[in-house]
């Protein structure tokens, strides 16, 4: 067969899918929906019109949306997570020839995206603390004539987060676009989105997949000036989105609050990890505003092991460029965290 | 904003989202779910983990269509409706100065799918009576080294399909992968899957969109030969599809034979339908074996306008190259189709 040139050469994501006891390695939400939300959610669909295409506007989730952040419909793009939102972005502003500067390490998707979309990747190296460097990164958009800038913050794997003011530094400064990914902002509290209405060139990512508890209906969002979201809005398909998701989407929109009292949990199991993991000898926690923790060691694969052998899932980093004998791991609920601890303790103390 | 080249020139597909009171236009299944089916698709959610990411090797669908076509899982790809199928496929095989052939008049995003991959579009128009003459379409991809043929069959909107043997004949003569949109199929009754034994170069592509009553799920899927899914597969984000819509078409898939009384009324509606039309002067019924009848008629948009003043939703494509005059409908309930038969007969006999 003859395929589009370089196609082989497109990597493939993996995951490793076993079932796990305790599953820490994708940074979902340990806790289905709350018992309210999904009561509202099966009610919904029990009246849906399944035989029906989606509505092809996405007006009612659109305009919960541009509401909440007091925008206009015509700034939200509605996608199959913030996956589909970037690519598609990735797929606009890229293409042959055009580069798009994104940091690493972070979200891995940056670099398929790029290539994906036949776009040229530029990646920026993280410093040693894994912070940004907002001159670098705007001298590597300079440089490469970038179409795209990506910002991930709080970002991934690395759990930092950028300022305010070096995020706002590089958006006034880039000639291009700028989209910041803000898929665990909820636990971090402070967005760029207020940025929106100052600068055109702007524009936030987000996912229903992680504080939200929503990964299996994936749905993400974009926020922009009008014209960008009409733009990238072509390269979608009609009806991309499917109802099932679109309603149930609705409904937790609607009640985000009901999601506060779990993403304080996980933001108090967070500390309380960090600060019991980093009483053991050996184990290096970076500072974490997200939903997980990023941890160092000298036998990090011998963990990750060690721990899949009990039953638990977390995400081994320790052969990626830049993330040299880092593990991943999301927080999960008290207990799952009890049990985990106890074992990482264990398994640190046998030495 | 400096978007993609050409990314401006890209039509949109738009329709028209009235609220009609019988709805014709989008050759939906105008019946909700069974109930029966119904009833074990909530049940299903109802236990689904909302907070998870979808099983991303979807074996569970796969495994179920692949044993009902006698095929091996890896020659199974799922997608968003067959729409996401056909835009990978146009990815995968097209591009820059790669030709892909397909039928024209037919489903207007095979156009779409050219131009957002960047490939070469290449229409062969169909015969007068709609009918394909394999010996054009082979010319065209000889002449143009397509890297891909799509043949729909039944064809949408004109609701004839193809012999078998022309099928085979396109099969065997073409230098390229061959894939036959099957959406409409289950209403024909006759299919090419028993050529992908046969020849490793055809690829069928399926939906749950019409005959299934699934429309709002978005669940498509392609059947080929392991190396082409896997290579389609590629260009495919993770976790692309939602675990609901996964969840429900397992349902559906596998209480499949719960649909035959549908689609067994929509056959018959469809047959009275076209003998009722047929009657009245001046009205042209093309042939159908799909569930919808292409129709052509001097005043094709007045009587679309009189039909839409009265809630009646159905397609006009009587501004559409190579189907001027002609307007396509839905086959609805009967009590629908006797509505709508009466409307029109009022509209013809006034003249």
């Amino acid at each position: 067969m003859d395929y589009r040139p370089d196609l082989d050469k497109l990597p493939t994501y993996s995951v490793d899918e076993r079932e796990w006891d305790i599953k820490l390695d994708a940074n979902e939400s340990n806790l289905n929906l709350p018992p309210l939300v999904q009561e509202r959610l099966m009610n919904r669909l029990a009246f849906l019109a399944f035989n029906r295409y989606p509505e092809m506007g996405m007006n009612h989730l659109k305009e919960q949306i541009a509401h909440n952040f007091k925008l206009t419909s015509e700034q939200v793009l509605i996608g199959n997570g913030s996956s589909e939102i970037l690519e598609k972005l990735f797929h606009a502003l890229g293409g042959p020839g055009r580069s798009i500067v994104f940091p690493t390490p972070s979200f891995s998707m940056y670099q398929i995206y790029a290539k994906l979309t036949e776009s040229k990747p530029v990646p920026v190296l993280l410093e040693e603390d894994y912070s940004l460097d907002p001159e670098k990164m705007l001298a590597a958009a300079k440089q490469s004539a970038a179409k795209l800038i990506v910002l991930c913050t709080p970002n991934n794997p690395t759990g930092n987060a950028m300022s305010q003011e070096d995020i706002e530094r590089i958006v006034t400064q880039a000639d291009c676009p700028v989209v910041v990914d803000e898929a665990y902002v909820e636990f971090y509290g402070q967005t760029a989105v207020g940025l929106l209405n100052k600068y055109p060139n702007v524009m936030i990512a987000r996912t229903f997949s992680k504080a939200y508890g929503f990964a299996s209906a994936r749905i993400g969002y974009l926020l922009a000036a009008a014209d960008l979201v009409k733009m990238v809005g072509k390269v979608c398909m009609p009806y991309h989105v499917n109802a099932l998701s679109l309603a149930g989407a609705e409904v937790v929109f609607q009640m985000r609050d009901e999601f506060i009292p779990s993403i304080q949990q996980t933001v108090a199991e967070r500390e309380r990890l960090t600060t019991a993991l980093k009483a053991l000898p050996g184990m290096i926690v970076y500072p974490s505003v997200t939903n997980f923790l990023l941890i160092k060691l000298a036998k990090a694969t011998e963990l990750a092991n060690f721990l899949a052998d009990k039953g638990v899932g977390i995400r081994d980093f320790s052969q990626a460029s830049g993330l040299e004998g880092c593990l991943r791991m999301t927080v999960g609920t008290p207990a799952e965290n009890d049990a985990v601890l106890s074992m990482i303790t264990d398994f640190m103390e046998r030495g």
